[in-house]
């Protein structure tokens, strides 16, 4: 991770500001021969676009993306494959509403980047936070689209809502279809309509509110991931620490472990038909940075969306002291939009670590009581 | 972050075995003209070494270290300086057991590497853990001090334990004094107390725990990280995840956002007398992946110790179902060590944070209410 | 350098083929507060694009470029400038003839990439040489105008043709207006009208000719480059070598020095009212892999074009063997479009260099004979 | 490439100076599972090391490496093995010769880097060179010995020099046993009896010379090279360029391709038994920067050694204008030692290169005429 680019073999570089004419991003290393086409993107990316309820932003972004490199077909290939050269996706713009920001132009509003992004660069783009915007995530979910035809059909990556504010899921009442079923990814359909009438007062009370989402990964091989500094649980990390809002993650039991005794976080093992067998996944998935096989599960806190028309005391560039009330379409709980998002880092972090692995070690894993190698 | 380097300006590639005949590691980039001598590191190191306490293992390390290159002193320089070449580290291994391993050595350790690694490259030193040893924590130590050198008494990095198992400090009686007085780095004197009697009930149960480690990072200018995948916070989550046995990383309130309200987490500024000033620091020092000048906030969860000596179920690598139990010089709670390490890598990721900023806009930070640039 | 992107701190990473909708680039890592406007772009571009004499491809490509992001202005900025945010710069291909390839889709054509494209991807947009087209060089000379904007006006990098075929300059006659003068970049009038004639002989024998392009970057002061891997010269070798159809590259006085003597090869130096002078520069401003403040020279050889309409000898991807034959729109030179493109990833080498020299050691250099440091 | 480390999967970070107590290097990303001892490795050593001739520097270092991590061996191994994790190598130094070298400490010797490192750093370890000696490419050599086990038997790569001052080989009597059998690595048995007689006098006219390096790695696969700027060739041009006193770098008929018509430099293919063959090598193996299944050539040219006993006007630190005259232990052609170097820096970029590819692609290559996919 460097900058505006993540990955090292399945390396994504994003660019773009809120109210510029466009955003995107460039796959490089993608392997050649997959089938992608703007639709297989844009069914994920229409999963994080605006104004899908009245729980997220109204901002009316059809969020359409163009290929733009990197695709080809011929008589020869089934559709539309990669060709193994950089693909690069755009998306327009096209309701950057040119109001004026003058009220905004020189504040720095609270709990944004505003502050830190003039202190470090001097000048930075205001309109609707510029390159810190939300926004962009729309470029990392075009980037997972094209991630996941890496992994192919053996890895299903899905991520839900597991806490919004203080009311958690019954963890007991997961059921992996109900996150399609309600406008906050919850597994849990119960607690997700307690979150309706719960956000709604949230707005009443012009304030907004933080919530966790929790990501699983099924599928993954044993053997992903690069010790020491390319763990996969620390690539995980970073990637998904880097989506806008997010103050947390942890995998597996996580901070939980923490209060855990030696014998109840130990995964133990047997025999199965297929090879070892976990009796539990306190581990998420993960031990010593590298994949176990089990499902990999990993968790992200997220920070109440900061824009809320409640004033709040700040200064602006000039050093005048200002109260700072932010109007507009403004995400109650930004972390509902942020559930593909976490999916599309995910399957990013997941589509590098293979091929690396395939890289390093030409792919596969040692099986115990096997015989032979791999 | 890869294989076994990290960081970008300023990077650290360590290697070696718990077994070996020794670990170390390069750092590469770091300025020239910096003052260090093998007594710097010899500091850090010293805090992390074995055998401190009876709550660490007894493994007799003297973890002495040596600088084999990219130092040089003659009558023109004040003692040995770095001259900007690599900086090599080598700590030899001394009292690496020659024990017959062979009752482990085909084992896998529950909640140990030992599966993974034996499945992504069907052969593992299992001496001791091998490269998944805690051991190679000395070698983040070693580096952690030269990148100390780099940030310059201007910053300020400290660790300490703020939960051991279910039982956590008083954030009242946060007294920094106290870390170098009682041997868990806690910063409240009364639990580290209660620590002291519950590890020693944790041991006779033959069991372990785990623990949460906090880190402040004092000092820290506005305007380091590099946005948006080069984030303060996303380097220093990789960082930190990084690290043996940890499962979660938080930054400011972390997980605890989740349930604040926008009002509550927004960070409000007044101006004071030397630039804006923050009424308090929700977002541990980081806003837009951005330091604001506040002090630098993580918290890591580490499970705890995999290896204890109540048997667990497991498999070996012929695919025998087996009791695996672990005797030895083991840690009851392996995150009281990694309290150095914690602070190590967060000043190798804010060493490099520093030189990156630096090296893109020449380092400073605009200031609001000032007239001119920086 | 890695896949599609290159430079450390400063860093490009392009898109494109020849006939796909657009190519562009994004160039990450620049500082903020730049001028930069599309028109800055716009006059290196010009200077590349095709049809500019009958020397050279008649494609009908005006290569205008767009700023997609990283650019901002407001009545507080001097225009547009940088905003230490990606900046994407796209370039729509507007002249991508659809006319039939069905002669040479499936045809490997000898000295261009086909066969080797083929055989590491398995499929390859064949349309125009696809990604391994010329044409990708515009993003380089775009991203080259960024460079230079980093580089600012005191470091001035020109290039030139000094052979064409057998045919080289007389290097008493150097004058570098005439490059701007003629078609070929000649600094020597007289052999460039050689040149001409030359020219219109090879294209009359249905051939074609390689050429050798020298680059001075004047004004690089003492300091840049990394050893012993982030060498200067090591850097620019690379960037050079990756120009599309390059085959050889030098530095200062290159494969000659292979004949030179140790005592006429030392640059010797003496004191000047400004420092150290060198009285020579067989080094080519490059000593040690770190810039000597001496101009920076380097020369790269590029091969004939390999698109010629004399048919040679090849197979297919059925692998029938068959005559290719080459007809269309070529350079019977390609290196006189190349003379732009040394000069921009010159510029972007230095450009990353100078940023990481800066994060490295704050910049600036130490001179012998100077009080005190820097 | 990056500061002291190059390779992106395959990665190599050397440290070390000349009259420091060590010099070594990091091997990371190797496969795992290869077998490797430290004779494997000194086999390569003991080619480059000083003292084999009269033609080379009498300082006496057995240069005997020691593997410090990163190799197994137990009963289930067939010897030991890499393990997948980083290899450390060291090689102490015993010759450095603590002798007075209070007269060049403050000296810039004509044609070295010291100048440059002065400028750079303000400080720089004088002896010997420090970081800029040829000792370092030890270091090279040792990596470059772990980078034949990962390529295997099937590749392999030679160099030997080709032209000493102005007297090149006759290609016509090229025979690459006679590498083994001269001290000049030269594959023309009479030219190198000739150049004996020429480099005494050199060393009675206390001068030096430079010379040419050629290097050809055979069996090397079509598809490796990551286009556009991770191109097979502009990998090798840097990784020889960043060998000392390297100026120039050819792939193929390099330089002599400018005056090559596009008839002539096409490589023209026809149909084999095994696939499509090429009538010619022009090209050198590589063409748009991918392998392309011909035996890789390129071509390094040296300056002649800097250290020389014959007076150069220079100044020092102070700014005085002085002598420098270089005594001791120096080689009279730096290139003959460097034919060791080239071969491993070449070895290092193929594996590189090979488990790039192979991680993009899963490895193999399209072949023409073959049904079905690799």
């Amino acid at each position: 991770m460097s900058h505006n680019s993540f990955g090292h073999l399945f390396r994504v570089t994003t660019w773009g500001e809120s109210h510029g004419p466009a955003l995107g991003c460039v796959v490089d290393g993608c392997p050649p021969g997959l089938p992608l086409t703007e639709a297989d993107i844009q069914h994920w990316l229409d999963r994080r676009k605006p104004g899908t309820s009245r729980f997220v932003t109204q901002r009316g972004e059809p969020d359409r993306v163009k290929i733009l490199s990197g695709v080809f077909a011929d008589e020869t290939t089934p559709g539309p494959v990669t060709t193994g050269t950089p693909i690069s996706l755009m998306i327009e713009n096209v309701d950057a509403r040119s109001r004026d920001y003058a009220d905004i132009a020189r504040a720095f509003r609270p709990g944004h980047a505003d502050y830190a992004y003039f202190a470090k660069y001097g000048v930075r783009d205001y309109r609707g936070g510029g390159r810190s915007s939300a926004r962009e995530t729309a470029a990392r979910v075009a980037a997972g689209a094209v991630a996941r035809k890496v992994l192919g059909d053996g890895v299903r990556i899905r991520a839900g809502l597991v806490q919004v504010g203080k009311l958690a899921i019954d963890r007991d009442r997961w059921d992996w279809a109900q996150t399609e079923a309600n406008p906050f990814w919850s597994p849990d359909a119960e607690t997700a309509a307690r979150w309706e009438t719960y956000l709604d007062e949230v707005r009443k009370e012009l304030s907004s509110v933080g919530a966790v989402v929790e990501v699983h990964a099924e599928g993954v091989p044993a053997g992903w991931g690069a010790p020491l500094y390319g763990k996969l649980d620390a690539e995980l990390a970073a990637a998904l620490m880097s989506i806008n809002a997010a103050k947390g993650v942890e995998i597996g039991d996580g901070f939980a472990t923490a209060s855990l005794t030696g014998q109840s976080n130990a995964d133990e093992m047997r025999m199965g038909n297929e090879g070892p067998r976990f009796l539990s996944n306190h581990a998420g998935g993960v031990m010593g940075g590298i994949s176990t096989g089990q499902t990999v599960v990993a968790r992200v806190a997220f920070k109440p969306t900061s824009s809320i028309p409640t004033p709040r005391l700040s200064v602006d560039e000039s050093g005048a002291e200002i109260d700072v009330r932010t109007t507009g379409r403004h995400d109650p709980c930004v972390a509902i939009r942020a559930a593909p998002v976490v999916e599309a880092m995910t399957a990013c972090v997941l589509a590098d670590a293979f091929l690396r692995h395939r890289g390093q070690t030409g792919g596969g894993a040692f099986a115990p009581g096997v015989e032979g190698r791999r």
